[in-house]
């Protein structure tokens, strides 16, 4: 006997994530792979309270089955907090989910046949690549900033663009408002959804945040919103990534499409972190701890350039990314195959993650992305010492 | 401008979970449709307890992501409560799930490629349905109590087998030994994997419960289980729903590809209800509250079925199931369209399930699926007396 073929897509993925998720058990390992908070920021006694009441205040709502869609009065809560002058939400436009992996992997499910047309922004998250792997999409790479970009080409025919407006993952880099503008219009003027994948959109660290794709699609029209964009929300970065919530607003049909796919993915969202998210909404606890979480991740943004100004600047081009948790560093070298550098450099006791990870096609190995918002200072300096000798080694040929 | 279409599988799909999960809100409707619990078995203050406990004593663990594979104490918990005499197993046969049903899609997302073969118990659970129904699957059903009924011809070439020993739902059957022994045997000739999903293992109101399918496949060889059954295993039914805490039992090399599939499905499931489950597990409190439960259930399994003889004799057929959520009854005219019964019964305020949605062909019009979890008795004879007046409206054309 011999048993059945696994899904052909499992022959086409990797175990990265799973790989940086374990790093941190590698002793004295400095871990810049992965996107991981700072464990401070978490206001632990309050959430702890939280989670208490949710169960004892409200047992029949939290340890039952919630609405696939989510509880009402959370949706409703999110409906206003997104909602501004020209942008009228209900709880209509919104579902709740198991975080922003689920986000992802239900776009994928409602929009995608097998093979599927995807226009991702390039390079890609890790992690929207992983959850339409199962439906074998094609991709059509957008790169924002190129010269002579055509927003209308580069839509047209996709199921769904993907886009990380604020900091994106990996390359930190924030779109500017007359690209949001331009791509909200040729949204509308294609059809294509425009996914906007929002997990950074409170880490601004200089400057005033830009609006959302959401707000710029929005038509004053009264009635739920009824645009082309489908934003994905989550508490992971701005309050705790355990308790897995997260939320799409979109139109109404297409959170009627969702709530089907969520069905039959996990029925509903725990209702323990729901009821903690209405009271955290309720008592503004995101906003009270937004301040710490501005002041340590922007000062470790800091010490983390300085430090690659100091020791990779022969090796390495990058910008100082305005807000979000990254650092993409680009070989100056072409012959730097940052696939190798991160097996060099994980002997040196320093974990990065290698471009080729974030591209469908698995072939950009000519940069690195760095995560500043685990470390202090001083391991972010320490780190980047480590780094810089990995490069030598595998440059030198010593590694 | 037009928008791009939905998958093809989302107008295959019903809404028939949501209309029934929000059924309660139709005033004085007897809900006999849903698999609900009864709120009362949750031991509230003791679950509000184990929550804040989680938070304030491992916030680094609980507020963190998880491993996408879950919390090794955790998993080892389960291996140790599932090993016997014959079986060994350890943390790598165990996956921690977001509760039952995303076991079912990760099961699909790791074997099915579009179009994959099912060979799956008839009538067959509505959610599994609908957690494979993104890949388009096609089925064999498979009927245990058919003369006849071959094991090996059922298994062969199918991708996996579903079966739910225990308390099937919907018919609330139980399979029994002879029966469970042939299955496995019929997987360890055939390769196919035997998907023993067990939601109600624990729900047995008369006789001693049978062993598992997971337990009749080990071989008593020293190591990790190797065989072909994945055990579903869930919180739900014997502590709460709310928890979306599952867990999957199998072979180390499909653990490995359901955790990729994990990864991108919701990367990891809630700490709190993670660490919640140790707690519980560690304290017996499952343990604990399971007589009540069974008290509870087991006479009202008894209420309902004297209900029913007293009152749909005339027009139905069913057996008295010795454990589970349900009570499978076949209509004795063909002619009586469950259907068509459904919505005469939601007019006279009571609702149960239509054969219809565990037909993956949605053909079988011919029976019904009452729960009696729910309500306590006197709603139970008041349910029975309105279906049986909506069965004589619908008979006599008057409906």
């Amino acid at each position: 006997m011999s048993r059945p073929a696994f899904a052909s897509w499992l022959s086409q993925t990797n175990d990265v994530t799973q790989t940086f998720l374990n790093a941190g058990q590698i002793p004295d390992l400095i871990n810049l792979a992965g996107g991981l908070p700072d464990p401070s920021i978490w206001p632990v006694e309050e959430l702890a309270q939280l989670a208490h009441k949710a169960v004892a205040e409200h047992p029949e709502a939290v340890l039952a089955y919630p609405p696939i869609e989510g509880f009402a009065e959370l949706r409703h809560l999110i409906a206003q907090r997104f909602s501004t002058g020209g942008l009228t939400l209900t709880r209509q436009n919104v579902l709740i989910t198991t975080a922003g992996m689920q986000g992802l992997d239900l776009v994928g499910k409602a929009l995608l046949d097998q093979g599927g047309l995807i226009a991702a922004q390039s390079p890609a998250y890790l992690g929207a690549l992983d959850a339409w792997r199962p439906r074998l999409p094609s991709y059509r790479p957008i790169r924002l900033q190129d010269e002579g970009f055509d927003p209308v080409a580069a839509l047209d025919g996709a199921q769904f663009c993907y886009c990380v407006p604020n900091f994106s993952n990996p390359t930190g880099r924030l779109v500017d408002l007359p690209m949001r503008q331009a791509m909200v219009e040729a949204a509308q003027q294609t059809g294509t959804w425009l996914v906007e994948d929002d997990p950074y959109g409170m880490l601004y660290y200089d400057g005033a945040p830009l609006p959302r794709l959401l707000e710029l699609s929005a038509t004053g029209k009264p009635g739920p919103y009824d645009g082309p964009v489908i934003y994905l929300g989550t508490l992971s970065k701005g309050l705790a990534p355990g308790l897995r919530l997260g939320w799409v607003i979109a139109a109404p049909e297409m959170i009627t499409a969702l709530i089907t796919a969520k069905q039959g993915s996990d029925m509903c969202t725990t209702g323990i972190s729901q009821q903690m998210a209405i009271d955290a909404f309720k008592t503004g606890l995101p906003e009270r701890i937004l301040p710490h979480i501005l002041d340590l991740y922007g000062s470790r943004r800091n010490a983390l350039c300085a430090a690659m100004a100091e020791h990779l600047t022969p090796w390495f081009d990058w910008q100082v990314p305005q807000g979000g948790m990254f650092v993409w560093a680009r070989a100056k070298d072409p012959a730097l195959d940052t696939d190798k550098l991160l097996k060099v450099a994980l002997s040196h006791g320093v974990c990065v993650t290698p471009s080729s990870v974030f591209d469908p096609e698995g072939q950009d190995r000519g940069a690195i992305r760095v995560n500043f918002t685990l470390n202090p200072a001083e391991r972010l300096a320490e780190g980047t010492r480590r780094l810089a000798r990995a490069v030598d080694a595998l440059l030198s040929g010593k590694a």
